[in-house]
């Protein structure tokens, strides 16, 4: 077994300022002012040179004296070499574990990996080192002995934050509550500590920053209780140190969460989980908003949706698909509500007699997902809440999802004083506006808006009145169609629609739709010829997950609920 | 209620030939011959008039004696009314439960949907029509009778093969077993019958072609049991009809178990689900096989893998993270195992002491995986193995997977009398020799190869005889690393090390590297910024997904366990 070695790990240093300064001086030979600094450099040198030799001396002596020796320090570089005696990666807990065991645990010894929140040197002999692991914080006491150096709290003491550390030390109750951590009846009084990966002792940005709110949509905001706001930018380009906010550990938690729910809820209705191509050889849904790849020596295109894909398995009698997978949009939108690439959430079924089966078993999926959050993922949204302070979710009673055709969302905004024609697509302004009309009449943040107008919607949408092959312009429904949105406050997180699953009608479609499609084209005779060979009345929906737990949680920014976001101006980290 | 309509649904019908056949002719007047072929086209015309006609008198009339003309027919499209009376969404039986039904339950009245696998007429009064839904089959009986039409028993011995159709019927007891479906102890007597999706009359290729086994990598194969063998080509080519195969549904149920699996074992070892960026703002692991993206007025790139982003995630605290997601490789490889995109099984953890602890759970996962197919997926695992012979795969007996050095491996292999380098790559074929010496030797398709040659290994692998901020070139594990292989069949499903988590030490490795990497590169720079702020030792690997199933099923070809399969020469359908 290795020792560990007690002298910290140096990083190389620049020398500062001083080689920029020199450069560009003395063309042809030195100068006597370059002379003079020449000198002066020497002796500067050696004066280093000696300062550096008593130190190492003082350093030995030091070491020579130090009953703590092998009881603090840096770790070598660990790899598949247990260094430190008393530390089995076996029997190392949990802070969270800790905190909840019951009885009087004093005296108990643990051993543990944490990250250091803060370290200072109280007095000569006595340091206090706050330890972390995920969301649990306690106070560690290094308190000089004689069996602990006063080395070894200095050592303690003056360790950088956010360095990962190897502790051993005995359980104690505190004289009084610790105040400043999250375990507040328990302390750690440390016997060895050693530091696993040291941080640098300047950080971009400190944790703590990243764990304030960031201003609204709109509101401005430059200080908050007296400290900084760091811009969102900031956080972004330093995001592995913002995601380390507890706020943030909480959002990706609950997120995960959505997406287990989604998937949960769906295999009980017999969904089986599917990977369609994000690679395209040509465009599919129209042209507009699509990557462009260099495939080879020829061109590929980043599927906007597995949408057509999806539908593909339909006809190849997967009777039930869903979907977790990356969605990509060349949209140059700069907005808080916009990402050039999310993670969709899909699903198409084949239905029997009627595609509100398939918007009924939308509604259900959500309340799942909204019911589950709620019960599992509390104390993530309380923490997430306590930041962005926003009102609670409200749900519809069970079973009673308010939803609204589009013409009688019309006739709401109308009635409240909103200019808009029967066939408009409804503006942002006006999908919040309209969602907080159905709250205040229905009690609810999640409503159904159903049959909208076919001209707005994609080609592959089935006509309300759509017959065998063709579709009645005169029946009281004509211009609508058999698709709906879903509404979290007002802002839309899901489409969906039933699809047409006639080969003839679809080139029909196809050709008359407000922007026509060629159904001969290479990214859609595929899809076309699919439904040549029989496939059953199926309809569907992609939800965004970002905007989910955005809107869950009341986020200012989409951005802030995707690890590493991106949209038209952000490729990095 | 609308009335089903009992017309045929007509497809437009190209005129053969003879249109092609007039152009070009003619250029100043129509000719002799012209004028003669234009009396014929006349006469011909006035004909097929006639005889349209006649046959319309005669439909109406045999409409107008047809007892059963509200029986069967042509749904019109559905949408959101339903047609048939006793059809009820909600009643509509599966016909998996009803052969599981116990007891006699003749005269049954059942209403299903269902895909017409085949129909016949047997007589004048007599069709049979074999229904399917997912993998079972019954046979449907439409027999003549005061309550039903002969015109209904001709329509149904005609409706093409593959389409969809809503049935309602009796349930009864063969006088034989049918031999012919997968349900056999009972048949269905038909008494209405609705055509809700026609199947083109002639499909591209046969479902049951579909069914029949590839030749394997090698073999040579043109027909099988007198039947034609379809191309594996033609099979992508047709992929919705080839999906249909029984097979196809069990391959990708298996599929989908290998991720439910996945996630399934990693969350209860508290790993977090997560979704990394597809999109790069630079090439990150060396820029080679790498397809580049048309960015708004820049260029973005596809990610090779998860890699960079799950360490930055530990670094960001997440102590445990796994991805499933779209992998792209711009490689020119057009062999069997090979694909331009792929889904990747990705994870990342930090460990305590030693890297062997992230082995020891890779290798608890994949038992889970093997033995959750097995259990849970043994119908389908057998289905797909009745047509792809191949050898049960073998698992090590509990908690022993054979886990191997590199230096073990060429021991063996040299001893078998290959001839190799110390520090050699494993080509294919040594690795599926060696696969061949540990099934014989240790009993197991599943094993272990550990520390890699350092040099053959990406420049983030951690040497095995690294210490703090350096490797000790004189250690007797000098030249290999902490890395390893994972593989099944004597074939690579998984690679993975520990990773360098300092970044000083990194940024040495990058630049001394085989393949040198500029760690202050636009790609790089977060990513080694993301070690200076203090990260834990962490180890992971990513698994190929397909190559899982392909191994597992011992299927002949990686493209066959992707539903749409991308290579170098192929984007579509």
């Amino acid at each position: 077994m290795a020792e560990p070695s007690s002298t910290t790990q140096e990083l190389p240093e620049r020398p500062k300022g001083e080689e920029e300064g020199e450069k560009g001086e003395g063309e042809k030979g030195p100068s006597k002012g370059a002379l003079k600094k020449a000198a002066k450099e020497k002796e500067k040198a050696e004066k280093a040179a000696k300062r550096k030799a008593e130190e190492a001396a003082q350093k030995a002596a030091s070491e020579a004296s130090d009953v703590s020796k092998a009881d603090y320090g840096d770790l070598p570089m660990i790899g598949s070499h247990p260094y430190v005696p008393n530390a089995d990666s076996a029997t190392r807990i949990q802070l969270a574990s800790l905190a909840q065991e019951e009885g009087d645990i004093s005296g108990k010894e643990v051993t543990f990996r944490a990250i250091v929140e803060n370290a200072r040197n109280q007095a000569a002999k006595l340091s206090f080192v706050v330890f972390r692991q995920g969301i649990s914080t306690i106070q560690g006491v290094v308190a000089a002995s004689e069996t602990l150096s006063r080395q070894m709290v200095k050592f303690a003491g003056g360790i950088p934050a956010e360095s990962v550390v190897l502790v051993h030390a005995v359980v104690e109750k505190p004289k009084e509550a610790v105040k400043s951590t999250t375990i507040q009846h328990l302390e750690v009084h440390v016997k060895q500590l050693f530091v696993i990966a040291k941080a640098d002792a300047q950080l971009p940005m400190q944790v703590e920053d990243a764990e304030r709110p960031l201003p609204g949509e709109g509101e401005e905001q430059t200080e908050n209780e007296g400290r900084p706001i760091v811009t969102l930018n900031t956080r972004l380009n330093n995001r592995v140190i913002d995601l380390r906010g507890k706020h943030n550990h909480a959002i990706f938690t609950i997120k995960d969460g959505v997406t287990l729910l989604f998937q949960e809820f769906l295999r009980t209705r017999g969904f089986l989980n599917t990977n369609t191509p994000c690679l395209l050889g040509a465009p599919s849904e129209g042209g507009a908003n699509v990557f462009e790849v260099t495939y080879f020596a020829s061109r590929a295109f980043l599927a906007q949706s597995p949408q057509l894909y999806k539908q593909m398995l339909i006809a190849a009698r997967f009777e039930r698909v869903m979907e977790v997978g990356p969605i990509f949009r060349a949209e140059n939108s700069n907005t808080a509500r916009h990402l050039t690439e999310f993670t969709g959430l899909d699903l198409e079924m084949a239905f029997e007699e009627d595609y509100h089966e398939v918007v009924s078993l939308l509604e259900e999926l959500m309340l799942y997902i909204f019911t589950g959050l709620r019960e599992r993922y509390k104390l993530e949204t309380d923490l997430v809440r306590s930041i962005y302070h926003v009102e609670d979710f409200k749900l519809p009673a069970a079973g009673s999802v308010p939803r609204l055709t589009f013409p009688e969302g019309i006739a709401m905004l109308r009635a409240d004083g909103v200019e808009i024609g029967d066939f408009d697509d409804l503006s942002t302004p006006d999908e919040k506006h309209l969602g907080r009309l159905v709250l205040e009449k229905y009690g609810s943040d999640f409503y159904v808006l159903d049959q909208y107008p076919l001209a707005i919607r994609p080609f592959y949408t089935m006509p309300s009145s759509a017959t065998q092959a063709a579709y009645n312009p005169s029946s009281p429904n004509a211009g609508y169609s058999n698709s709906y949105d879903f509404f979290m406050r007002g802002q839309e997180i899901m489409s969906g629609a039933q699809r047409i699953h006639d080969a003839g009608f679809l080139e029909k479609r196809m050709r008359e739709h407000v922007t026509p499609v060629d159904p001969n084209s290479d990214g859609l005779r595929d899809y076309v010829n699919a439904f040549r060979y029989g496939c059953p009345p199926h309809a569907g929906g992609g939800i965004g997950l970002e905007r989910i737990v955005m809107l869950w949680l009341g986020l200012p920014n989409v951005r802030l609920a995707s690890l590493f976001p991106r949209d038209p101006g952000r490729l990095v980290p």
